[in-house]
């Protein structure tokens, strides 16, 4: 069943256009991870915060990403990650149009 | 521009078809609030968790959508409720399939 991951931290930037030109080959690269489908970016410069909605497969696509996002933003300097993984419940999400692939 | 809630509280139950039948009802007011686009429903039997995924047309109707939302669960007994309003990055979500609309 499809699985949803949250993560978010703090994050002073860069924002907007700038972090998409320097974010622009890890985005391609998100592409190719396995049981990936896809991900929404977040970003919030007022309160200064930033990470990503994704979907995957399978809960356990979910959880190996996660360990290797985490690394990764870890190596970036990035700490205080709030990561959960979730199912989702497809009777109430077919009911509010919620995109499930 | 979409603007993105998210929100999670701990939660003991009822998870899946019988959450899905008892909330059909509000499920079914959602979609009739003011800027609202989806929301995927999200939930975590092992560890006691439920919330939702939200994508709203703009941050006003994401604001207003929370604190009612909010001020309901509270009524339902809820507390520890967690709540993030973020803008989306569409450039980094296009290259990742992400749904806006």
């Amino acid at each position: 069943m499809a699985t949803l991951l949250q993560i978010d931290f703090p994050f002073g930037g860069p924002f907007g256009a700038e972090m998409a030109q320097a974010l622009d080959g890890l985005a391609r690269s998100i592409n190719d991870e396995p049981g990936f489908l896809w991900k929404i970016w977040i970003e919030n410069a007022a309160t200064g915060a930033a990470g990503g909605i994704y979907l995957f497969a399978d809960a356990a696509s979910a959880e190996a990403y996660l360990a290797k996002h985490s690394a990764r933003l870890e190596g970036f300097g990035i700490s205080d990650i709030r990561a959960r993984v979730f199912d989702v419940n497809p009777a109430l999400t077919a009911l509010n149009h919620g995109p499930l692939s």
